[in-house]
């Protein structure tokens, strides 16, 4: 775990139920249409991040560093809220996503859908992934 | 694990990417409103009774057992459409929630924010918990 030095609102600390890994998930949701966008993991470093600076940023498990989202690609997300939920083990971020947050180029990661008993596509590709992360470093 | 006989549309297990424990979350958002209502675990044998009866059934971690939301408190949820995520590892059930879906009597069990550094209640109480959870067994 890093971001001792971290500090976070009053009561929100104590109230977060980070798992094993010092995790919590994080939905992220476009503030004004509702949409569903992504969900990823923060730790304590990436909630005090997005929270001072109004952006969301992340933690990826797979770099094992913080991402902050559209660092690469330019697909930010403005952080408007963050809320918490009943027994406080999920945190959900009301954004302002510019673009697309799914690395696929897609307005949402949820574009998969059952129906009519098939799991079909229902969002197409906005954003040509080659040209999201083109380009950058 | 369960649910060895559970049939599921064609192309969705193989696509959903369960945890260690057979696990995948699930977050529940109203269909209309776009208000993300709650979060909780399915397992196969829960996401295939879910599309087969058109109401959500989670996974309770705690009772170790299906759960079949509103079966208690009749606050039951009518699926309307289950979605998955890119990477397979959430899926996203679209319902519509009657009453409350909080155990806290609240609609939603996203009722804290982050407001002015602190760590606010946004959200009222709608039905009494002792109503929610009386006369049933």
């Amino acid at each position: 775990m890093t971001g001792a030095s971290a500090e976070l609102p009053a009561g929100l600390l104590n109230e977060i139920v980070f798992d094993a890994r010092g995790l919590v998930p994080a939905i992220a949701q476009q503030h004004d249409t509702g949409e569903v966008l992504m969900v990823a993991w923060m730790n304590r470093e990436a909630i005090e991040e997005s929270l001072r600076t109004g952006r969301a940023c992340y933690w990826s498990r797979s770099r094992g560093a913080l991402w902050r989202k559209g660092e690469t690609s330019g697909q930010v997300q403005a952080l408007i809220e963050l809320r918490l939920d009943c027994d406080g083990d999920t945190v959900l971020l009301l954004v302002d996503q510019t673009g697309v947050a799914c690395h696929t180029g897609r307005r949402s990661c949820f574009f998969r859908a059952v129906r009519d008993g098939k799991l079909t596509t229902i969002a197409e590709v906005v954003t040509d992934p080659a040209e999201l992360y083109a380009d950058k470093d």
